[in-house]
């Protein structure tokens, strides 16, 4: 049985789902921050998905960059499966730009997470909804 | 025409090539730390290979996480495609210890390269060797 960990649940919200991985915004202003984690049990690294869950894993993951970095006019995507901290599988996929707060460095670390106001996350989740409004050929389904 | 950032020639060393990607070694002690280059032109993201080459780089990526996981005995692998300062897509792989110099935090941006000593980089050259032994499977081709 899949559980997504506590840590991950606390620091995000919920989106909806791909065929593999739940979609977390993270709850962080600084950045455009979305989250994968494949529904399996028990995993840390993407090698011990099986073949063809990783390569789910990367159609759902270069779905969800190219919009970041279309939609939100990033100056690159930055992607990673760290896991030092939280141990389940989750890879981070994050719009970076030349003035934010941690460029050019990682995000990871840097600055402590700045929740989003109420205002704020509506009009975040506006411009997730603009940016997913062809999800329906990733089989994606939003939460409620 | 490919031809690799100076900037990433310069902080590593090739040991050779996958049917994709460069497989490059970080030129830092600090971390067991290979790097992937996919062969191909002016790319900055991964999103932006074809499906095919796509699939390939995580294939030669997971291969690679794989053999850092197990012959150096990680406790993590961390994945990352930053490419905030060298913007040729390259992704990395490095080997964590809970006892490492960046520890828990991600390695980018952390501590200055400490560049291998002939001594320290023949070791670590022996341990790949044997860590890659099965890499013909993978139809990877040693430089030289």
């Amino acid at each position: 049985m899949f559980t997504l960990h506590p840590k991950l649940a606390a620091d995000t919200l919920l989106l909806g789902d791909f065929p593999l991985s739940h979609c977390l915004l993270m709850n962080d202003m600084h950045y455009p921050w979305l989250i994968l984690v494949p529904r399996r049990e028990s995993l840390r690294e993407i090698f011990e998905l099986d073949i063809e869950d990783q390569q789910q894993l990367l159609r759902e993951s270069s779905w969800i960059s190219e919009r970041l970095s279309t939609h939100f006019n990033a100056d690159k995507i930055n992607i990673g499966a760290l896991g030092n901290m939280v141990v389940q599988l989750h890879l981070h996929h994050v719009a970076r730009y030349e003035n934010d707060a941690a460029w050019p460095g990682p995000v990871w670390g840097k600055h402590p997470a700045q929740a989003y106001t109420t205002d704020n996350l509506a009009m975040m989740q506006g411009r997730l909804r603009e940016a997913f409004s062809d999800a329906d050929e990733m089989q994606f389904v939003w939460k409620d």
